[in-house]
């Protein structure tokens, strides 16, 4: 299942990604006609529901689709304004940095290349949609660059996880573009500031189930701006693969359901092209990963 | 006025310390008898009210105050277990590195001073209240630091704020523990990993209203450790003042009622003295900072 959140008619919702992905099952419209189990008013609530959210889900689609007047729970895409998954995140989005060695050399050398898990964080502002626009912010960075990343959704509370459990703390995977005023980044020592500017953090456009993926270390992913491909690379090429990072991450500190883990991008990046091929105004980034998804954002 | 948030009998309340600071006014209590202006359920809400907060809680105040059975409306300070002013923040909380020359220096060398502010944040799940405990986390790191730090509350929303109307979004000002595993904090590179441990945020235990404060950048800072004083400074050595801090943090990234922000921590840290003197289990660490409050907490 691929769960997505949008705007239709100024309201947010949220639903399901129908088998062919060519119109949205909108869960709050069944939810009213379909009295029991309850749905919660969105996804991030829904994930922080825990097993009982899947089932909940997949009953009300099962009662929907047999509905005669089942046309009223479907949403065209065309009509919705799509929102990330989860528009506003309770806490940062946690993000790994340097975890492809051809990245790491591209914006260093060999030294660069991590022996730990370097974890920075963007603002919970930082979040938009899929087709939503990035700010050029040209008052504060000439340095506007992307990043195509695969995200992990927690889907289950945990502190010192164990590896071999830690794939069964996710929700689902996303797709988030890590936009960087590479300037900020490098002024300012720690990641924050740079990776932080509102419109830095395009997400989605849905979250599909951890059924769905069968190893996550497995996945294609391409970057594109304007048409032309920047970075290609498969997440077996990760230093620190997922079930690691979440394990690392767990250690004294508890993952909660509805946490985004971004889990660094490879290399092809504005800034490791000579000269640096930084983004502008009208550019359009385009962010496909194998099973789960394409994400698309233009710069304002 | 100074609020504070605490639990008493198992539910999380808040309240503002009367003029002697030996009880709280618990404002939810006077709202049942004072059905109007409405309050809101936590401090973090009232918070994001805006002005309309402070006018409603002068309003219940007056009226508590002058009611024959006024006593029920107070809180003795032994019933109640301090929680943070705001247990749990909408998003990490930021954190000003090295904002001291000398903590700079004794980390490192005049080097290490920075020329422009660096930025970190800590997991909201880092969170505990005036007198809560921190967990050492022996298991992960032997290297568990101390940095008292006063922190601002945002009050009002803004993007790009001008150094001169910066001090205007503060709601008030509240005291940070910054709990560091320093040896985390290195292997990591990027600080959060090493700030954000379950326990690492000890906060309060109060927030002192703005209007209580002339100058922030002139207030001195005291941290013991046993009893023994191991950092002493003033806020007026801060390398970025706190509308610069405001400012800057400002440039293209949305500030929201409720960011707590660290302003960084001043000399004589465990890791400061040659050899360290790490925190161990027992040990009591008291911030007191002029005019805002004592902050007390003990390493479990």
């Amino acid at each position: 299942m691929k769960f997505v959140s949008y705007s239709i008619d100024g309201a947010l919702s949220y639903g399901v990604l129908s088998d062919f992905e060519d119109f949205i099952w909108d869960l709050p419209s069944i939810q009213q006609k379909y009295e029991s189990p309850k749905l919660p008013e969105s996804l991030l609530e829904g994930i922080k529901m825990g097993e009982s959210f899947m089932d909940a889900v997949k009953d009300a689609l099962e009662f929907g689709q047999t509905q005669d007047d089942c046309s009223s729970f479907k949403i065209s895409l065309e009509k919705v304004a799509f929102a990330a998954p989860i528009p506003r995140p309770g806490k940062n989005i946690m993000c790994v940095g340097k975890n492809y060695r051809d990245h790491a050399i591209e914006l260093g050398s060999e030294a660069d290349i991590p022996s730990h898990i370097m974890m920075f964080t963007k603002a919970p502002t930082t979040v938009i949609g899929h087709e939503g626009l990035i700010d050029c912010h040209s008052d504060v960075t000439s340095e506007l660059d992307y990043e195509g990343e695969l995200a992990v959704v927690i889907g289950k509370e945990g502190k010192n996880i164990r590896r071999d459990h830690a794939l069964e703390h996710v929700f689902g995977y996303t797709i988030v573009n890590d936009i960087t005023a590479r300037d900020l980044q490098s002024r300012h020592k720690q990641f924050f500031i740079g990776k932080s500017l509102d419109t830095f953090c395009p997400m989605g456009p849905s979250i599909t189930h951890a059924s769905m993926i069968e190893d996550p270390g497995q996945l294609k992913i391409t970057t594109t701006v304007n048409g032309e491909v920047r970075q290609q690379s498969d997440t077996s090429h990760f230093i620190f693969p997922i079930d690691e990072i979440i394990s690392e991450l767990s250690k004294g500190m508890t993952l909660e359901p509805g946490d985004i883990i971004a889990t660094g991008t490879p290399a092809g990046v504005g800034k490791g092209f000579k000269p640096p091929r930084f983004l502008k105004s009208g550019d359009e980034i385009v962010i496909e990963i194998e099973n789960i998804g394409i994400l698309k954002n233009k710069v304002k």
